[in-house]
């Protein structure tokens, strides 16, 4: 009896796979702690961030700043207490880094009140190594909803 | 003062579990996005899939691909996004592989619309090693609003 | 062109981090099947508990025991399953163990029924390492619909 070998996709390391859950885990509990520069200088100088509720991608880490310190405000008007996860983690080799691929849910809790369940996406990444750890030169969230239209 | 030392089920080594890990993300990964035939082949040619909504268990890995295929092509159907999150996985050592649990949730978000949630599982897998990734030689789900009935 | 290195807050080796994954996969899986005793012994005789839901922290494994044994048994009786996920794992270390933080979010499923959404917390954690393993020495629940108030 012979098997197929599946195509896993090129594994990477424990090490680096490691390396990468850890950074999301701090990375989305900066934006979800609502500490807008934190999470803006995990992002490249001239990162890019693109996804179907913006008008266009932001391009690089100031306008990325801009946009998350207006989103974070408007979170604590409304007293909304908003949570990121990511999980089912795929991740391959580039050159100076990693792509990868991350189911992301984002759910919300309003004070005193029930939580709401957001929607769910795909979030593709672009890291470059940086210091031990990481920076997004790239990112692109693919709702589900919108699944089957241009992106 | 002493300490009950708990018993930990004998934890894997950090790569043997972060190889599952990635497994997961990618074969799960293969599915949501309608790759059936990619999907059918992380299964050994005589695996068993059995879940309480079939009539009775999948025997081999073309019964599993038959079945996988006619569901790839309803969701299809239907607009339908389906994404499998795998988590909160044990590992333990066997002869020739791992068995797993994992607690597994499915959600749905057709196109244009809202997501739902279809449900929460236990998954539980024999996996035996395979070219430096794994292959699904059983596969039983157990779903939670099932539970206390016979398996 | 320079960048700023994000302060990554000191990541932890991959071979910490996976033991503490699995630590939570068990741990909480020990919780969910309703293995009272078994629960109660992962936490230190001198362990803490602390949730807004609780009059008063809990003092102690047996405090803690005798808690986690009612709470099973009243889902016993109300035929729920309860599923507990950890994830979003933030880790770093301590003197003779690590804090960590987890998304927790709690889902029911009763007999024959629909599966709902209990809410979200963040879980902080003492652990101190034990036998290749670890035992909560303190763990602090902070639902998110309380954000905003004092803990």
């Amino acid at each position: 009896m012979t098997e197929t070998i599946p195509d896993t996709g090129a594994f990477v390391t424990p090490a680096c796979y490691v390396t990468v859950q850890q950074f999301y885990a701090w990375q989305m509990g900066l934006l979800d702690d609502g500490q807008s520069d934190a999470w803006a200088d995990t992002f490249t100088t001239d990162a890019v961030f693109a996804e179907p509720g913006l008008p266009e991608p932001l391009h690089g880490r100031e306008a990325i700043r801009a946009s998350v310190r207006e989103r974070t405000a408007r979170l604590r008007r409304e007293r909304l207490t908003q949570r990121h996860w990511f999980a089912m983690l795929t991740v391959t080799e580039t050159a100076d880094g990693v792509n990868t691929r991350n189911y992301a849910l984002a759910v919300a809790t309003p004070q005193g009140g029930e939580l709401a369940i957001r929607g769910h996406a795909v979030c593709l990444d672009e890291l470059v190594a940086h210091g031990g750890s990481w920076l997004v030169r790239r990112r692109t969230i693919r709702p589900d909803n919108r699944a089957g239209q241009p992106v």
